[in-house]
């Protein structure tokens, strides 16, 4: 069904997410000539971003954990529908900033609501568009929030103000899901410096498009 | 778990489903001195309302129907835990204006996601608080619109939009679940007169508060 090629990046805050975004969607360019479609969970359309917009509200301390796996789930199928499948059927390269696999560490693991049920409402999500390559970078969770503390630029979502405990079962979930998937995941060190981490993600990518 | 009793209220859009639980709560006070929490799907706290208000955007045409049950769900999980559950677990009476068997029957059965699907998610949403007696008022839905359009004060949503082909499918949809949970489901003909009709509702309710 897919004519073009969905890669998902994932990772704690802090991993590098978005520079490695940058600089892969700039390789394949230089490489292929073809243009990237860059997008990001949750969002990229209108009803998307307004599902965000309550996902990460920093008011919203009242949000049950099975809601906020819902939403993530709306979000996403709206996002898939509007945004990944029309581009991927017209052979366009999708990258997308977090996917499924998110939902599955973040609320499955780390809240405890159970990866096979969370999975079981993002299949209805999703359907079968599944992603043909994720990168998983991998870093320590205290380099990674030292790493944003850093970067005065980034508003703070309600996300952010999890403690550290959270994002070390962020993590643990993370390797549990990579070692289960290992065609589809697979993990980066993301404690390299960006230019190398940059080269070893371009080099799965290039195998994904031979 | 549940000290209280937990009444839902089904039907098309003009079968007065308002009007009956005004009633009710009427009826309940004056027979039994007791208070009733009433309330809505989807909706009744401030999370679920902001969940609300997308679902219901007359401008967002692009909604995807997997999303909108997603987000049903999501604003039916948040009205339990932060609504529904807490009042039942002091021992009060509850009656919602529309709960799951609404996405079972709008999104299952008349927009075809199928029942099966639409309950898998939902069974996550409400775990295993589930109605104590569900009330379908029955009523043809040429009777149900022409209703509503005589009614000048209520603002038109999103589903009003929809022909009157869909909400046929709709009263199909909860005649065949009414028929599966004979139990828990009670038909009522809301052709009735509102009188009769509330005289109808509160020999079974009654009967639920034995």
């Amino acid at each position: 069904m897919q004519g073009g090629l969905f890669i998902t990046i994932e990772g704690g805050d802090g991993a590098g997410k978005t520079t490695l975004i940058t600089q892969l969607t700039e390789r394949i360019y230089k490489e292929t000539k073809r243009r990237t479609i860059r997008t990001r969970e949750p969002g990229g359309s209108p009803i998307a971003e307004s599902i965000r917009s309550i996902i990460l509200d920093t008011k919203n301390t009242k949000m049950d954990a099975r809601t906020e796996a819902l939403l993530y789930a709306a979000a996403r199928r709206q996002h898939l529908v509007e945004i990944v499948m029309p581009a991927l059927k017209r052979g366009s390269i999708v990258i997308c900033d977090r996917f499924v696999d998110s939902s599955l560490v973040y609320q499955g693991h780390a809240r405890g609501l159970g990866v096979d049920k969370v999975w079981d409402i993002n299949r209805f999500a999703i359907e079968d568009c599944m992603p043909d390559l994720t990168l998983y970078l991998d870093l320590d969770p205290e380099v990674g929030l030292a790493r944003i503390a850093e970067n005065q630029h980034r508003e703070v979502n309600r996300l952010d103000l999890e403690g550290l405990a959270f994002h070390r079962k962020v993590r643990d979930g993370y390797l549990q899901i990579a070692e289960k998937f290992p065609e589809r995941i697979r993990t980066l060190d993301a404690s390299e410096e960006p230019a190398r981490l940059a080269e070893a993600a371009w080099v799965l990518v290039e195998k994904s498009l031979a």
